[in-house]
């Protein structure tokens, strides 16, 4: 990234100053609750960060972003995954934004599968939801801006997310592999255009030309671009989503011939938080080993 | 434990038996809840359960008891501690009771801190609480024989406690040393008799005499018997309610001179469950030692 970039960068960020809401000791690190005014989604938002001991303006820390799943905002990963025990031992920072623009004012539905709580990290096209859930756009380019501004948090990224925020973490590392060193998912939605929570999402976000669905889609996208990052993916067995929503074996077949690409099928797990408390520390160790290669 | 009191045991709990309400795959072992009528209760209960891989009928192990504190049930460390991960690495289960009786039937308080969700682990003997909250009688008899009758544990216990439960976990270590190889508790409330929570459940549950409220004070307790166990505290210095609800100096006061008891006094450390996971493996550890050593 150029200087004058850089310095764009911060001055827009200095025009959103981060709020902080609540700050706990975790680890010896610190768990931090943030408010800022997004630009890109036009409302309030909340999300949680964990910096490991030792993070300071003189010694920044590598970060891994984890997008949520359905119903989820910045809490659940935050209280149930264990993560930060080993964020504390890697000294890697976690960065956990909520799942959609929230608010009053913003569009929502009944179903827990649309509107706040399933923005999809789709930019929508469509009313009534184009004018708040543009949670792309939130995602790679506002977040990180503003935390790389303001918390003592380098550019260097990894991704992660589990169900719809497994397939935002392999589809946003699809379309922008030079932003980050690895991505991993639990229990991902990879091929949203062929299930039914993509099929509804997409059709009312993005509207009905699957054309505009496969820039969201990673199965379609690396079936046109390939893939080009580490990547480790972990399924649970008994996931009661694995079929009809999931679709493993779609990913399965386009990255077979990628390297370094594991996708593992664990025995007996579900689609629970317990599934990513077990497997966390796994991933965790493998974004690090990305994130301090040079 | 005599053959014939074993028996009746067998027997009692058959009468009562656990209906599986939930198992999830956990670190390797299972994560089970467990639906039951509880006769000291007199109303249906739920408690979760984590047993560790490879505990079996053929292969018992120990357990450790959890009691949560105000406002939770069984869920909360179930789902925000991590202790799980320890507790399958150190082959221990944890049994994690509910707070008080449940149900439309039971009585209840529109405060946090009294009536459901609020139980204090003592025998009520005061009008409404008393035909329902014996939660004292349920944690140290009725619960363990149902537990040690139909699931792979022993009867080697241990007892921690977080609040409101590391009264509970310290009192009732306090009156059956016996039945206990080893106590913890985080933030626990050590002398309720003399702090806003415990002299207002006191007063509800037990009636005015304080005579009564000694036996289940902790702090009152040691006074009148001592204290002959293992005992691991923590307590955080950040914690809101340390110094008019907590009143850990008045526990060190009568432990100083007992062997083996730590109490720890944690730098930045909050009441919440951040604190509990960060410091719950070396609970569990210093549980293991003795719940291994004959």
């Amino acid at each position: 990234m150029s200087r004058h970039s850089q310095d764009n960068r911060a001055q827009d960020s200095q025009e959103q100053p981060l709020m902080e809401q609540n700050r706990q000791r975790l680890f010896g690190g610190s768990q931090i609750r943030y408010q800022h005014e997004s630009s890109a989604l036009g409302c309030t938002m909340l999300f949680s960060v964990y910096l490991p001991p030792g993070a300071c303006k003189e010694q920044t820390v590598p970060a891994v972003y984890f997008l949520s799943g359905l119903t989820c905002n910045d809490q659940n990963f935050s209280t149930k995954s264990g993560a930060q025990r080993v964020a504390a031992e890697l000294g890697v920072a976690l960065i956990i934004p909520d799942t959609s623009p929230r608010g009053e004012h913003v569009a929502d539905d009944e179903g827990y599968d649309l509107g706040q709580g399933a923005g999809f990290y789709v930019n929508a096209t469509e009313a009534p939801w184009q004018s708040n859930f543009q949670m792309y756009d939130y995602i790679t380019r506002e977040l990180p801006a503003l935390v790389e501004a303001h918390l003592p948090v380098n550019e260097r990224r990894a991704i992660s997310g589990h169900s719809m925020g497994g397939h935002g973490a392999l589809m946003i590392a699809a379309r922008n592999p030079e932003r980050y060193q690895s991505v991993s998912a639990f229990s991902p939605i990879v091929h949203p255009s062929a299930c039914p929570w993509g099929e509804k999402a997409f059709t009312a976000y993005l509207g009905t030309d699957k054309d505009v669905w496969s820039e969201y889609d990673s199965v379609e996208l690396i079936k046109e671009n390939g893939w080009h990052l580490p990547l480790l993916v972990d399924q649970g067995e008994d996931d009661e989503f694995l079929k009809e929503q999931l679709l493993t074996r779609d990913l399965i077949a386009v990255v077979q011939d990628c390297a370094d690409v594991r996708i593992r099928f664990q025995s007996g797990y579900d689609h629970s938080y317990y599934f990513i408390a077990t497997f966390i520390a796994e991933h965790l160790r493998f974004h690090a080993r990305h994130l301090r290669a040079e």
